[in-house]
């Protein structure tokens, strides 16, 4: 099961609780060395530095690539939900341009991040770092800031950073000095000669790409940025490498997750958007407006629903009286909410899940898909009358829209014949699985026939 | 303006003529040197070799990587089509192991791939490559196989190569015995020590990542394969580096573009897809019922469609008698058909598309969006007899899903309030937009409504 999208919200560790629960999964684990916590160590300060002032040439887009939308949301956002969920991490500075700077406020603002301190980039990352590390020593009149103990170095292009390597690189850097997450090359890695022929490969596997997070004492690393040359911050790219050569620390290197690659190119934004659309779509909830032990239409649903799609969790239950409490699955964040009408066929159901949804601001970071479930015997009711009923959702959509949230209705063939039935129900579930998957703004308030 | 999606089909020049192109191109360019070609040169015989013997275990899936599908074709096919479209590659060797031998031959027929032979891969990526080699060197009875004067080598899960970079390298090749395609490297590169820890970093800008395609003086790369030792043969990675080993060639190195990147983890089968997505979406036709000088909805829509997106090419024209051959259109493989019906409320117009669009065989390689549009004055029709009559389209589109012809209705509300009906027009552009860019099946043969 891949891991669920960051979001705030309480945070219930701090980071001796979450040492420790790294070092009892360390000592159950093959190789408990590796993590394991040492009792009645002091839990280190933690602040974390992002330089976020390139200009995303790669990218071959006007925008800088760390404020590409994704979903609408820039990238960065996702990058500062994820280092502002581990709570052990005091402040967070964002180095900006002046240019960005005001934008960056207005994203700070819209999507409530918490902990943040703006300083100006430099024209070099290493300079935006820097930068960053002096906010952090220095005690300006009115900083809120104070010297940590341990520094986190984080891209603002890297958004899929768990607590887990955090901590790993934090614990590590606490104990070396100096941290950072490697990978595996995926290339191997050649040294051209002057007229651009081959000089020499290296061997794959006795190197490694340097990622991010990387960790550090914040004074080794601040004191490396203070004695550094010119030369080095315009043309350096290697914060280790800066330990290494005026601090005297060879770091220790943490393996990192796939997760950890930088985005870099137009299809690395691709890929991010893919990523976030899947992993929003991991848990479905389907609200039915009918008691839950009779042996209905919404349960067939359900069960297809069940075992047509891989790692969908589908959490079932009445809105009132019965079921597990709605509350609950908003606060764990469910991004998908499938409201089953089995009784009725009016937008009620539907209408109190919406108010529900927008109270909480659960679609503040990641749009909500909604589909409002309906059948149609055509014995009882007549197909045009029910479809020009429904078209009423059309409006509901476009005003709930406006809050990242994306309605959309199906009305599903009930026929008696149990084997066309089965055919409507899996028509629908396909529908239902294409809308959360796609998550696209384009079809709200469109009704769907299965 | 993206490049087009790779198809088959006549190809128009040779290998002279693609180089006499590359450097006229070269001639009027800042940097004449780098691609010129010697007039008066013989072209070299050229065949390719294409490892797919991995097991992707990177991509964290039980599919080995080359066979996973995008948008229901495996990635090889992509890559295949890639190289075939070339017509001055003679042969394309693929090496491909034996329990994936029948899924290949499979493949190749269903996308009727040509100039395709298969051998048996080894147990690594360079004894796959010797295989294929071996079937180009050896004359064997039955063989249509020639050896070639010059070898490119590529990956299976590469599959965005261009014309003009398998040309730069064979080219390259042809002077320098060997050429091989690099990138700039993403992440800086360090050296680890053995206990793990930050032996010294790689200064980034003076190394590059190698990667394909590769070319070679056939007899070069073939006797360093025959010279080369079983540890070359296990753990080898860089056929470069053989060639400068065992031939005491210095590869020439090409700039590629970032297209040229593997596909290594889930997260680039995701980018891939986007990316041929993007590339098929580029190109919408749009073909009215009706005289193309009128001033009517046809057209406003058309005008808003042009507005709206960037770098879609919109091409208009009715279906008989005026208006571009639609044939033409198709053997340019445009993969988006808007069929806008003013004039009538029935499907005869679509179904003469359909039918047009099934003789050609497009839709082989990618799936191809239909969208028929209608338009309801509620005057002069109630809506729901309109949508009654257009349920129909269900059956029609089961039909031609078979042939992955993906078939959606519209209906856009047509009121006498301009404004209100430039704003329903610019809601059917965003379905229409929405439909063309997604190209998902889960939503064929719906009406939507804007």
């Amino acid at each position: 099961m891949e891991p669920k999208p960051a979001a705030p919200g309480p945070c219930p560790g701090d980071f001796r609780v979450a040492e420790a629960a790294a070092a009892a999964a360390a000592a159950s684990s093959l190789n408990p060395a590796e993590a394991r916590a040492e009792p009645g160590r002091r839990a280190p300060s933690v602040a974390a530095v992002l330089p976020a002032g390139g200009s995303g040439e790669r990218m071959g887009v006007p925008t800088p690539k760390q404020f590409c939308p994704i979903l609408e949301r820039p990238l960065i956002s996702y990058t500062l939900q994820a280092l502002e969920r581990v709570c052990w991490i005091k402040d967070i500075v964002v180095a900006v341009t002046g240019e960005n700077m005001e934008a960056m406020k207005g994203i700070i603002q819209k999507y409530k991040h918490q902990r943040i301190s703006l300083v100006e980039a430099g024209v070099t990352r290493h300079r935006s770092i820097f930068n960053g590390l002096r906010a952090l020593a220095e005690d300006q009149p009115n900083s809120k800031l104070s010297k940590p103990e341990v520094v986190i170095i984080h891209d603002a292009v890297r958004p899929f950073v768990e607590e887990d390597v955090l901590l790993k690189v934090v614990t590590a850097a606490k104990e070396h000095g100096a941290a950072g997450a490697v990978r595996p090359l995926v290339s191997t890695v050649i040294s051209p000669s002057a007229d651009g022929r081959l000089d020499h490969s290296l061997e794959r596997a006795r190197h490694r790409a340097s990622e991010m997070p990387q960790a550090f004492l914040f004074d080794v690393i601040y004191e490396a940025y203070q004695q550094c040359s010119d030369y080095d911050l315009e043309f350096g790219t290697e914060c280790l490498q800066l330990a290494l050569k005026y601090g005297h620390v060879n770091a220790k290197l943490v393996e990192g997750s796939p997760d950890l690659w930088k985005v870099t190119y137009k299809r690395d934004l691709y890929a991010a958007e893919s990523i976030i659309k899947e992993r929003t779509s991991q848990h479905i909830c389907i609200i039915m407006d009918t008691k839950e032990d009779e042996n209905h239409v919404g349960h067939h649903l359900e069960e297809i629903l069940k075992n047509e799609l891989n790692h969908v969790e589908v959490t079932s239950g009445a809105l009132c009286p019965a079921g597990r409490d709605l509350k609950q699955i908003i606060l764990e964040q469910c991004y998908n909410y499938v409201c089953v009408n089995v009784m009725s066929s009016d937008f009620e159901e539907t209408q109190r899940l919406l108010n529900m949804l927008e109270e909480s601001n659960l679609s503040i970071f990641y749009p909500v898909v909604v589909i409002s479930v309906y059948f149609l015997d055509y014995k009882s009711v007549h197909f045009d009358q029910k479809v020009e009923n429904l078209m009423q959702i059309r409006e509901y959509a476009k005003e709930v829209r406006k809050r990242n949230i994306l309605l959309c209705g199906l009305l599903i063939y009930y026929p008696q014949d149990e084997q066309k039935l089965q055919a409507s129900l899996r028509e629908g579930a396909t529908i239902i699985t294409t809308l959360i998957k796609e998550r696209n703004s384009g079809l709200v308030g469109q009704l769907l026939i299965a």
